[in-house]
C-alpha cells in the first residue's frame, strides 16, 4: 500500500452523449482506476490509466463463485461549477464490510477515496449539469486467481469506473408499481444480504422478470424466513410513513445498510418527522391500508435517491397509496436530498466532500 | 444455432503436469469451447480455439450482478485406453435449469454435448491415466452486456474448459471432519439454492474458513429457514445409515440436485439397500448417534465422489461416526461408481458414454 499513485492519461478522448440521453450505467468515461492483490504482496500498483477491457483467465474465480462486491455513490456538478461527492467515506466503508463478509482483504478506504478524487478530476468534463444529471461512481474487487477450487482467491482487482447518468425521472418524480414477492427470496439471515454483492442481485433477476410482466417496476422482498416481514423494495430500502410516524424495517443482517437510508432517517429527525426502525409485516402494512392510515411509502438509494410508492399488490390486493401520486414527507425528502447533493442547499451535517 | 462448429488449433502445446501434482482445477487444457450469445441473434458462432484470456469490459453484468452459472463434470480414461464421459446429459440438463433461474437463454444440449467430445477429442492426451485421476470439464455462461442497470443481461458467453486433475484421496478413501454451521446460511427456499450458481458458493466462503480454522475440512449447511434440517454438506450432497436405511434430504428448491447424489440412489436400490429422500433434521442425527445407530455418513459429488464424514460437530457436541473410519456402504458405492466411470466394471444403467 505504500506504492504512489501512477497516472497514465488517454491518448484520445470519446465523445460525450448528450445529456437526454444517458440512461444509467451505459457510458463510460476516459480512465479508470485499478488496483491489484497477491496474497504475499497485499494491494498494489494503484493506477489510473486508460478506460479499456480487462482481460481475464477463465478459471478467474469472479467467474465461477462469485467472490465479488461492489458500491455505488455518485458525484454532482453545482451551479457554480464545483464537483460535490456525497458521504464517500459511508461507501468506502461498506466496501470493507462487504469485503469482510465475502472473504476479500480490506482496502486502505483514505488511499482509495484519494485515488477517487484525482480519478473525478482527470474525468471532470464528463460530470453532466442538467439538472437531475450526475456521475455515477462504481468501485468493485472481483476475485482473478485462476483456480476452480471452493476457497477465497489469493488475488483481486480492485477498478473504479465512472458513468455520467441521466435524470432518473426525466418528468418530475414519478410514484411506480411495487409486486409484493411471496415465491422468490432476496436474502436471509445467516446469508450475505447486508453485502453489496452479485449473488443478490441475481438471485433477485427472476422475480423481477415475474413482476415486470405483470406491469410492475419492482418487487417488494419479505424475509427469507416467514415471508412476512418487509426488507427491500428493488435494490432500495423501504420507508412507510404511517399515521404521522416514518417507519423503515431495522438493519437485521439481511437488509443493505443504504446510505440514502441512513441519510434519510438523518434528515427526518433533523424535520422533526417521527421515525423509527423496526420489523414490519406486510399484514401491519395491509391494516394501515385497510385503515386509512397508510400515508406514504417510498424506496431509497443512490440511484433514483427517493422513489415514491405509488401501488402496492400484495396477493393480487391492490393498494393505492396517497391516490398515486408523490407524498408530501417524500418529495421534501427529494428536495432536500438532491439540493444538499448539488450544493443548491445549506449542508448541515457535513455529508457533502467537495473535489478540488 | 445453425452455426457450424469451428475449430482453430494452437500452434503450440503446453508442457502437461505430473500425475502427483495436479491437485484440483490448477491446469487447463491447450484449447477451450466458446460460443456467444445477443438478444436479436440467439446463441452464435460456436467455435474451439487455443486457450486464452478472456478479454470483457469492466461493466460486463457478471461482474457486479452475478448472472452465471456453471456446470462440472469428468471425463475417465479406461485401461483400454477409451474415453468415458460420466451422465453428460444430466448435466447440461441441469446447466439449462440454473440458465432458467437466473434468466439465461436455454442452450441446445445436443449441440453442447457433440461440441464438448470434440473438445476433448482434440485434448485427449491431457486425459491423466493413474488411478484416481480424470479430465475435470467445467461449462459455465457468464452475463456479458457492458450496462450497470440491474435487469439480464442482452449479451452472454458461454465457455468449456479442461482441467486434469489428481486423485482426490491421495492415500485411500479419507474420512473428513465436519463443522454443523448454525451461524451462516447457504440456501434458502425461493433462492437460488437449486442452481449451480456462482453466489451460492461465495456466500459459503465465510462459513468454510470458520471452519476450517477449528480444524474441520467442511461445513454441514442447514435450512435458511428453521436452521434445523440439514442441507448439504460443503459442496456436496449428504446422506446419513440410520439403523440399516440411508436418508438424504429431499430436493427441497435449495438443494442441489446433484448427478452423483441421484446416481448414488440409483445404485442403493440396485444393491437392494433401503433408501429414502426426505428432511431429516439435525436433532434427528444427533439422536440416532445418541441411541447408536447412526452407522454412517458422507457426501457425493463429482469432485471426490464418495466423502465419507467421520466426525459431526454440532454445538461443540462431537459425533464420531463408525470409529472414524469409511462405513461399508460409503466404501461400496465408491467402488462401483468409480469403476463404472473408469470402465472398469459393467454399466447395468447407461450411465457412461465414450467419446470416439
Amino acid at each position: 500500500m505504500a506504492d504512489t499513485l501512477r497516472i497514465v492519461l488517454s491518448d484520445s478522448k470519446k465523445e460525450k452523449p448528450q445529456a437526454n440521453a444517458l440512461g444509467f450505467g451505459k457510458y463510460f468515461t476516459d480512465h479508470m482506476f485499478v488496483m491489484d492483490y497477491v496474497i504475499d504482496k497485499g494491494w498494489y500498483d494503484p493506477r489510473i490509466i486508460p478506460f479499456q477491457n480487462i482481460s481475464l483467465h477463465p478459471a478467474a474465480k469472479v467467474f465461477h463463485y462469485g467472490q465479488t462486491i461492489f458500491e455505488g455513490l455518485k458525484a454532482y456538478r453545482t451551479s457554480d461549477n464545483r464537483t460535490l461527492l456525497f458521504r464517500p467515506r459511508k461507501n468506502l466503508e461498506r466496501l470493507n464490510l462487504s469485503n469482510q463478509r465475502l472473504c476479500i482483504p480490506p482496502v486502505d478506504e483514505t488511499m482509495v477515496l484519494e485515488a477517487l478524487k484525482e480519478l473525478i478530476k482527470i474525468d471532470e468534463e464528463w460530470i453532466p449539469a442538467s439538472e437531475g444529471t450526475s456521475l455515477y461512481i462504481r468501485p468493485f474487487v472481483i476475485a482473478t486467481e485462476p483456480d476452480l477450487g471452493v476457497s477465497p482467491s489469493t488475488q483481486y482487482k480492485l477498478m473504479i469506473i465512472l458513468s455520467p447518468v441521466g435524470a432518473y425521472y426525466a418528468e418530475g418524480v414519478h410514484p411506480v408499481k411495487i409486486y409484493v414477492e411471496n415465491q422468490y427470496v432476496r436474502a436471509v439471515r445467516g446469508g450475505t444480504g447486508a453485502a453489496k454483492t452479485a449473488g443478490n442481485y441475481a438471485s433477485g433477476l427472476a422475480a423481477q422478470e415475474v413482476a415486470g410482466g405483470k406491469g410492475y417496476a419492482q418487487v417488494l422482498w419479505l424475509d427469507g424466513v416467514e415471508n412476512k416481514y418487509v426488507e427491500e423494495v428493488g435494490s432500495m430500502n423501504v420507508f412507510f410513513k404511517i399515521n404521522g410516524e416514518v417507519v423503515t424495517p431495522a438493519l437485521n443482517g439481511s437488509i443493505l445498510n443504504g446510505v440514502t437510508r441512513d441519510s434519510v432517517i438523518q434528515l427526518l429527525k433533523h424535520l422533526n418527522v417521527p421515525v423509527v426502525e423496526r420489523s414490519i409485516s406486510i399484514d401491519e402494512v395491509q391494516s394501515a391500508y385497510d385503515n386509512g392510515v397508510l400515508e406514504e411509502a417510498f424506496g431509497t438509494g443512490t440511484a433514483a435517491v427517493i422513489s415514491p410508492i405509488g401501488e402496492l399488490n400484495w396477493r393480487d390486493r391492490q393498494m393505492v397509496i396517497n391516490d398515486g401520486r408523490i407524498g408530501e414527507v417524500a418529495q421534501q425528502l427529494y428536495d432536500q436530498l438532491t439540493g444538499i447533493q448539488t450544493g443548491r442547499l445549506d449542508d448541515p451535517f457535513g455529508w457533502t466532500v467537495e473535489v478540488k
